[in-house]
């Protein structure tokens, strides 16, 4: 990989033309088609267990800004963030979605990407290295769900603003440390600096060169640790007729060509009565054929399979326990069960689970929605989700570094007392509230 | 009263000529509007307190039939009932909805009843003595909602067919003796039985007139006791504009010309997030101005005010404890609260609590149902619901007759070893498999 | 009743003679036995339904203070108020229980009293006409106990200290106003007051002689409000053989001449398998022969009968509802119940509940607490626990006066925005932390 | 492995000599310390992912017999199946728990064994190679508890009798059929069998020499599959002094010579207020030194920390989500907490949990069971438990035999629908009535 540094410098001369040869690139939207392809980050099993680090093979180019909408605090910050990783890595392609693209472009005067083509899902699990978000948890769950159809997710560094972040542990104001981290993981430590000015804004000559870390900007790198990962894994979920072929998914969730496979979610999938304030029945399947049983058919509200992620969304607030994101299982909650006897369950991930919509719901419809996005169309008599939880490889042993299959690799808080650490128990304090103490003061 | 019995005779001739004059009358639907008044009826507080006996100052006659549709069991069933009651207490007039009459009137050799005019619910509080249906818990929701604009519910006798009935006792195999003892529930006892087959069917001579008790045809009416009766309290409900003006509801609940007065609720008021899978942010205050507090700002599903009577519908499924009829009070039951912290609440009956939809759910609309029947318009921002228990007076000694405001008559099953007692306990561990106990042979 | 007060002067001047005659009645402990006997208070129906208003026939005399034990905090607390009340007060003969008496009656200038005799909760509920608590809950659960055995318990103002008072609603610093309210409701209003500082410290001639309401000492009255009283239902406990005959209770809610009568509880009566971890199998009956039903044999750590002050105790931390004090009414709430399917129950307050130690737990010993005081012996297999609410007599209507059996007397705070209500709903917020809101900042 | 089916016959002619050659060795209880070195089984995973298949590398010898005490069916079954086992068996040897051995043996014409030194839980784990349980899931926890201090646990076959057994899934009965399952797992398939009835009762020559199967008496093996095993992982406890010294264990769990180190739980390890009805407070920190974080200090009447397996246990009482078995985790479940917001939580199972008695329980002591079996000794402020999950190797890939070491093997029931499927799903509805459907027929 140190060839890759050596040629430093000359490739950063090239890579200024790239973005600033000619105004008339300037607040423009590209196409998110034209980037060089996605460069696949590898992990390594660190002496925590518990979590890995990142390590790129090269610097990663395009950056996916996911942001909260109608946020004013929040698109200020959008603005400052861009600026800075624009002046800082001037390698790096800044991505967002189509309307957001549209929104905002005219703040740049330089060009902004986004997939102008139909296949926006497609294109981003080919193309993006890096997803940052900024905004709660509703804004990371729409991040993830623009890669539901990928086996391999890029990174996530989340900042959380404006609402209740619990999946989302940095802070804004930490912004340039936290990307800086990420942007350099598996680079050689500490990167040579160069004081030369003029050479500091260096970039790939032409999309699909290799590529290097840069200088940053003005600064040395000095010497930093590869960024953490929590792995969040996700549900893997089909949809099928009483018949058995598969019902297609609803953006954000599609496949492109209207492909009807599997898709995936990071906190749950939900049956629900909808609008009518009259129970669903549902049949409840565990395993597939010939090792299936039915577990139960129950009448309720709904039901939700979801992720240990999801265990602190909406399957909390349905009575679940709360599952750290690393219990590789599924839990099975009921909302409002017409039964004294109904208990949260949960099952090891690789537990098929089928939920039936049973004939005696008739004509209602029943509705399915996937990590807060309802589908149009419910469900009707007959009719299944299959759910089961993804497979994911790892690296085993302390120090091996591999791919990740599977999983939306989540870039943990750094910095202080528990550096690296995963903040999960934090966070049930801080955010959560958990077992707050009675009393005055509180 | 004993006046009343002496003319029996002679009235019971003219009853006759009533309903069989003229073939002409038969198979067909006359209006409810043409029977004469409702007779009130009183209430004795019995030893044991819980339970009051019924007592009619004189029989009832006009009966008003609600089934549970779209079941031929229960369709069957509600054929062979009304023969009976049409056979053996001729003076009786049936009363069926509008729809319903449509339905069934063809199937009968004499006229029944229906509201033929716009204003059915204001038609079926004045003129309807007795309610009794055939079906599950949902045909008694249904009854009562027929009066949810009535402060004094006529006595509902319920036979539970098809579904679970928690509310309605009686088996329907037991209808005769059922009906029986409700109508002659205040006659003097042993009512003087006549041999002579002729005289049997009586009835008032003309609409209006003072009935008494018929001879059930055929048949002495030997010794029975009183019916006893389990008053069910009813919410109180009131839906408001931000500005403070009142919304309309709408049928079943409707009052005559869009008066948008409060409406009565056996089970529960729901405010619910509806269809769309996000959160709602509902204020709840305690008390009415000035003594009004604020309890909490809550997040989530939904929240359900209930009776009593409905702790055992969805506040059940909800979390709710279970809560016994005759405890004078609401509860407050959060449907998957974003929360750790929020417990069901059990508060006195007279409590007002009012549920503001918060200014943060914005365009968002919260959908009200009550008793299962939901709004067809939901609730925006600012707008209020207000509960309260209905104020309800009872006889307070032992012996003492009077007339009851407020509250659903319940008729309660009587017979076998636990004669006229509170089926409640039974119905714990028969219907709701309460603490059912673990083990092999279940 | 004017009469009382007309004779104020005269009055005054004797009682002065009586309390510092002599010093060699100082730093001494009087027995209890030698007071006047107990005013018992009225109360007034308020148009605030839920609470009613104090108001005493002529003026408190002998008051009960009760402390929690080694606390410093506490006990330089009670110094303060004693002198205050004795200062101002000094009509008022302080009394304490018999320990803590011994331990701080050399700190104060003028006898105390203590019940000196065997008989003390006989003593208390004879003499004593209001209590004032120092400390928390338990403080409180332990005044209360001392009138176990007694229908008409006096008063109780509480302040809390040290630890959370859910019950005991006053700060300590409010402590002389809080008193002078209470002890001033009733009287004339407003008292007049003399300038004559030598006629201020009035009281009775001789024990027993009517008394009347002091001016306090070198102030005026000024116009108070009565207190306001909320009354608390108690728990009717009975302990009875397999063959019938009753058990004895063990102090400090004994009976005098070990008599084995029902005591009472404020919050809750425990059944529980104690030390031993295995679980105990209970029969839960419902009602009394011939109308008993058996609701459920149990499995369980334990069962508590709670009333819905104790809703917040114990039966909360076991998943039962919380509800409001005024809710007329008995918790039933397993603790660890081995089964899905056991609910906590909310039943009529005048339900008697019935709690069979089942013949399977042989050998073993059931232990059953009282208010969190355990019972030396447990209970063996066939030996029942009867619990019923007690029996509450209340003014009926508005203005109305009376005498209230039944309840434990306990005094609101006033003043402030929320001057005069129940300060319940402000509990749940401020000490339970119900429905505290996730999110950063707590 | 050929090889030793190749000596059978030669082998089996000696054996019956140990077992018969002399009346004297009849109703004799032997040292279990004389018998032959364990057998550890082997296990392949199978394409059924979640259980893995029992080999023998020769057949199992020395079997440990563990009843229910006191029950009179269960004292029946042990004879009949003691003597099918010795009659069609005749290599093996029958062990008991000496006081077992003491009250059964006279009922056996053949010596028994038991441990006859002290040290019996040592021996356990050097000499047994099957553990077989008669009565209910208690035996199951009370065989595991032998195996305490061992890392590798024996396989149990455990058959329910007389009590609810959730983890023993076979039913008396079916005896025969499973002891042979279990015997010839892993031997060469079909075992070849012979017609000559003198030689079928082979064993050892002497005691440590290489063993072989048997001809099974009288029968044909016929064609059999392997058992199949579900691997039950357990708690790993240590328990410590606030200087972190170790404290001892006490019988059952104990270890040799006073040995202070981790014990294995099969259940959970309990902390509890005991007899006391007053509050523990208990500061519950995650995670071991230098990255241990407090979660919290909670003021419950207890703490469990389960395994999966313990999940349907007292966790499930206290409100804990169901977890199955195969979900390597933790369960954190407090007992009645005086918080709103405490939930369960799931961990992942490598979790160091450490539950420390807080300084202000004083002199309070807590009580500290693990399986049901209190420590006589409770803990002081300042001592800790400290839990995590036992470490579990396993073969990685479908086909691959390998040592187990960690978890209690557990032999699931095989034969009918479900052949050899794990049957938990079963147990939640069969046993514990699981979303137990309301209604009338149950
Ligand atoms: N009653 C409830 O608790 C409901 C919860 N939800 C949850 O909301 C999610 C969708 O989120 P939004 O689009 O933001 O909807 P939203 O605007 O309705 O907010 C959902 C809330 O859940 C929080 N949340 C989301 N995922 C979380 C996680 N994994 N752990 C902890 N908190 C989490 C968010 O911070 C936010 O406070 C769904 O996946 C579902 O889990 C959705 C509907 C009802
Ligand atoms: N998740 C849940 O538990 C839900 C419950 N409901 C309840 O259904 C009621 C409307 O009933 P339907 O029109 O028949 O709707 P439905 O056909 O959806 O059935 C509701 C179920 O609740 C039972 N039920 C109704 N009232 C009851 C009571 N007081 N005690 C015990 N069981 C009771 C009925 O027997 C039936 O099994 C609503 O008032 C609401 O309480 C409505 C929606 C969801
Ligand atoms: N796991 C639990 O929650 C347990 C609760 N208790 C409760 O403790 C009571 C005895 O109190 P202490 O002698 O002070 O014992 P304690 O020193 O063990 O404290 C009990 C706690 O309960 C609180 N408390 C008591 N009564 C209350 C009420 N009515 N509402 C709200 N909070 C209340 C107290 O403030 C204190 O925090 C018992 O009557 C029982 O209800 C007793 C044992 C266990
Ligand atoms: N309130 C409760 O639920 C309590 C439960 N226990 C449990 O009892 C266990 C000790 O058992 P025993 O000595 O037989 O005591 P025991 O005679 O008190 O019975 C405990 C009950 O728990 C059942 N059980 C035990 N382990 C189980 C499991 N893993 N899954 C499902 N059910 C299970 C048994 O079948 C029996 O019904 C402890 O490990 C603890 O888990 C102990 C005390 C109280």
């Amino acid at each position: 990989m140190t060839q890759a540094w050596r040629c430093l410098r000359a490739i950063r001369l090239t890579a200024t033309s790239r973005c600033f040869s000619s105004t008339a690139h300037r607040r423009e939207i590209r196409d998110l088609a034209d980037l060089p392809a996605r460069v696949h980050p590898k992990v390594k099993e660190t002496s925590n267990h518990d979590l890995l680090a990142l390590q790129w093979p090269s610097p990663p180019r395009n950056i996916l800004l996911v942001r909260k909408d109608d946020d004013t605090e929040v698109q200020t910050a959008l603005l400052e963030y861009v600026n800075h990783i624009r002046s800082s890595y001037p390698d790096i392609a800044i991505v967002f979605e189509r309307y957001v693209a549209e929104q905002v472009h005219h703040n740049f005067d330089f060009p902004v990407y986004a997939p102008l083509s139909e296949n926006s899902n497609a294109l981003y699990q080919e193309k993006i290295d890096l997803t940052s978000t900024l905004g709660g948890d509703g804004t990371i769950l729409h991040a993830a769900s623009l890669f539901a159809t990928a086996p391999r997710v890029p990174p996530i560094l989340s900042f959380s603003m404006g609402t209740l972040g619990f999946l989302g542990e940095w802070k804004f104001n930490e912004y340039k440390r936290a990307f800086r981290q990420v942007y350099v993981s598996g680079a050689p430590s500490p990167l040579k600096s160069t004081d030369d000015p003029d050479t500091s804004s260096a970039s790939t000559a032409k999309p699909g060169a290799l590529q290097t870390w840069s200088n940053i900007k003005g600064k040395s790198m000095g010497h930093t640790r590869s960024s953490r990962i929590l792995m969040r894994n996700r549900l893997r979920i089909g949809l099928f007729h009483s018949d058995g072929h598969r019902l297609p998914h609803e953006p954000p969730f599609a496949h492109r060509d209207h492909e009807c496979e599997d898709i995936f979610a990071l906190n749950e999938v939900l049956l629900h009565r909808g609008a009518l304030p009259h129970l669903a029945n549902i049949t409840i399947l565990i395993g597939s054929p010939p090792h299936q049983r039915t577990l139960t058919t129950a009448i309720a509200d709904g039901f939700l399979v979801s992720t240990p992620t999801g265990s602190t969304a909406y399957s909390l607030s349905s009575g679940g326990s709360i599952v750290h994101p690393l219990v590789n299982s599924l839990l099975l909650t009921p909302i409002c069960p017409r039964s004294l006897s109904f208990r949260p369950l949960v099952l090891p991930a690789n537990t098929p689970i089928t939920l039936r919509i049973d004939g005696s719901n008739r004509g209602k419809e029943i509705e399915v929605s996937v990590d807060g996005v309802r589908r149009q169309q419910g469900l009707k008599a007959g009719m299944e989700v299959r759910v089961v939880g993804e497979e994911v490889t790892k690296p085993g042993e302390i120090g091996q570094v591999a791919d990740v299959v599977g999983g939306v690799p989540s870039i943990v808080r750094s910095g202080g007392a528990a550096d690296g650490e995963d903040h999960w128990v934090g966070g049930l304090n801080s955010l959560l509230k958990f077992n707050y103490p009675f009393g005055e003061d509180g």
